[in-house]
């Protein structure tokens, strides 16, 4: 409701989006001065379309939306998705429409999605709520909740920056219907999800629920939690921007989490990274770890972060030393890390990747692997070295792999391996943090068998 | 010694930086088995060369290094650089060699950096060692100095990507004599260098000099420091790259390292995202900042950010809010941080940068600020947005920016900011945590006032 013809609105693309990607339902554009909207028959009203409706997108303003509301519920309507903001976080008037718009929800069953919502996405039938015209909706199987429009700009990242195939992205806003509570519930049961991305201020829902709810998700999937208003200052703002207090002591919010077996990110690239591993790897089966690098000075770096997140510096068998030795310069005895820099040097990337990377992965010692990108790849040698990386994939054996120059070329190489779920990081630090995240959920679901 | 013709060679291109870059002083290639390299006359020898040579740039490998070193002993020359491997990071024979270089140099006082060193860079006189064909060296204030070659893969993003400018790069590599207390005393003094960044994995020289040095440099110019092998089997592994134990307990060099006033940088993404600001920013005269967002979920990670770095949101003044009023919505007090999301779908980006950005930098209650990039913006908006954005450069006010959606178009507008001092982050939480070092120093530099 609230279609727009005129493109220069935001709201024009809730509906291109769903008509250019091809929502697997019937759309019913509704608005009283147009007969036709990018090739859809458009309704005067809600009321005009006589086949049964599951869903209300609005676009209305705050203003209208009590008689939106009202409409729906007349028309049976399942659920309402309300993007207008103007409501609980914009003071006394918007709280008493929200409490208004409560109450016909409670009647009548019908449930509601924000207001002050950028969602849902759901690559499957290709429902998509977007400002933006958005080329495509990869799928896969990690869901994000938002507790925020946050994620909105950073959507064509998400899919071809960071090449993440999502099952649902759902932002809950102002939550007076659907919190954070309904969405991990219904998370936890979604076959098409493996992995919960969560963005939460605030516990709106019963949040002794919500700590159950966690506690029982977490042994099924891993959940990724990120918290804004964690500081006083912080949970202040909270307030102003969807009407609702982010209370409690961020100590004890931590301690909570820790117990749940949830995946705490300190920041947002945290969210991401993490986000990112347990979407592309399994975890490892155990924490021996074989790290390659370009330098020794990332080397050592990498060695301190193995250290930090709970790695063993697997131990090389002397078969794979020697394997190694033919890339080597004599002077240069190999060990972990293992420095490719000056093996390049001589050999060249194709022969060193191929030699390096096959030896080590195969290596039983070796249960998991850190792997810095070669730089300034010459051309020919390309295809080569992408192909070594890729043959980890047949290992059983998670591998992490960070960036070296930042340049084009790499652009491209990592472009390769995340499509083919190898995931590459900016940095050895969030390569091996990342990594790391996904052997302390192994571990922790490893705590819970012997428990019970 | 030892240049090459052959561009199938990384040597080739240590030559071919000094030609096409320009270095000012006069080069004469050394090879036996060529009489002219890149258009400049080859010398059998260094005896060859009549000139006197203040500097060898030495490309042969370990074992005929020697040779080399006794040859500059003769001729007078004052320094060497060497940037094969296989000395002490190799073995006993290499330990052996490097005793030997050392005993020429105490006799001759001659000076070598490295071996095992890919360095030093100098834009000034466009001396330069590296193994890539570098386009452009851009001057700055930023010296920088690694105990590893890692800098190198990196160094097109340091000038290109995150747009530095450099006074000098120094790599010491395995340091027999030129090392971290011999580099920070020449920077400390070096009138190019304003900023130093140092990467150091263990004290070579005498320990107690290098922290009374610092001492010293930190009350002239902010010193930036990431320490490589911090964990034990970090600390292990430096022995093996550069021949030098990193010894010590991280939490001691942490505590020293504060009591210097230095500035600790714990990931490698910190180190430049540091360096940047104290390269392109004056600290702020207090820590009142004011937030600008795209979405309220990043206001409040930005609040959160703020006091966990020192920031106190600014009291906006009211005749600042009357002023914003004019393009929020009605259902919307403007405060502190502020939401652009929301005017933007009303009023478009140009008006709303020009609006918000123009009023809360010139409100007097506003010592910095933190804005995240408007996103996609139409392109006949674009030129006007980033006026907005140059426009705060004409305060005496530090202000960072954080990236919004990760696009090209969003590149285009980075480069054009960093081009002008406007640093750029891809995260809320890495613009604000380096802002918050940015004031960090200042106030350390008023306690040593208070001192004194």
């Amino acid at each position: 409701m609230g279609a727009t013809r005129n493109p220069a609105k935001p709201a024009y693309y809730v509906t291109e989006n769903l008509v250019k990607l091809g929502f697997t339902g019937k759309i019913y554009p509704i608005n009283p001065n147009a007969s036709e909207i990018l090739g859809l028959k458009c309704y005067p009203s809600l009321k005009d379309v006589s086949d049964e409706v599951d869903l209300v997108i609005s676009l209305v303003p705050a203003s209208a939306i009590l008689k939106v509301v009202e409409e729906c519920s007349e028309k049976g309507v399942k659920g309402i998705v309300v993007i207008a903001g103007g409501f609980s976080e914009g003071g006394k008037v918007g709280r008493e429409l929200e409490k208004k718009i409560s109450e016909i929800l409670r009647k009548t069953g019908m449930r509601l999605l924000g207001p002050n919502t950028l969602s849902p996405i759901n690559p499957t039938n290709k429902l998509i709520v977007s400002f933006r015209g958005v080329k495509e909706l990869k799928k896969g199987s990690l869901a994000f909740c938002f507790q925020s429009g946050m994620y909105e700009p950073k959507l064509g990242w998400i899919f071809d920056g960071i090449h993440l195939g999502v099952s649902k992205i759902i932002d809950v806003g102002n939550k007076p219907d659907i919190n954070e509570v309904d969405v991990l519930e219904y998370l936890g049961k979604d076959d098409e999800t493996n992995v919960i991305a969560l963005h939460i201020e605030n516990i709106k829902g019963n949040s002794k629920r919500f700590v159950e709810l966690l506690k029982e998700t977490t042994r099924k999937k891993p959940v990724i939690v990120i918290k804004g208003g964690r500081t006083n200052m912080g949970a202040k703002a909270s307030l102003t921007h969807t009407g609702s207090l982010s209370e409690g002591n961020y100590t004890i919010f931590k301690a909570v989490l820790k117990q749940t077996g949830a995946i705490h990110a300190q920041t947002l690239e945290e969210f991401f990274d993490f986000a990112k591993i347990f979407e592309f790897l399994k975890p490892p089966k155990g924490n021996r770890i074989g790290i390659i690098t370009l330098s020794g000075g990332e080397g050592v770096i990498a060695v301190d972060c193995c250290e930090e997140n709970g790695f063993k510096l697997a131990e090389i068998k002397s078969e794979t030393i020697e394997q190694l030795r033919k890339v080597y310069p004599p002077w240069n005895i190999p060990s972990n890390p293992f420095d490719m820099g000056p093996c390049i040097e001589f050999h060249g990337n194709a022969k060193v990747c191929k030699v390096v990377l096959g030896s080590i992965s195969k290596d039983e010692n070796v249960d998991c692997m850190a792997i810095q990108l070669p730089a300034f790849i010459p051309p020919p040698e390309l295809e080569e070295v992408v192909k070594s990386f890729l043959k980890l994939k047949e290992l059983d054996k998670p591998v992490v792999v960070w960036r070296a120059t930042m340049g084009k070329q790499e652009d491209r190489i990592v472009e390769e391996l995340e499509r083919n779920y190898i995931p590459v990081y900016p940095s050895v630090e969030r390569a091996i943090k990342a990594l790391g995240k996904l052997y302390e959920y192994k571990v922790f679901l490893e705590k819970l068998k012997e428990k019970t």
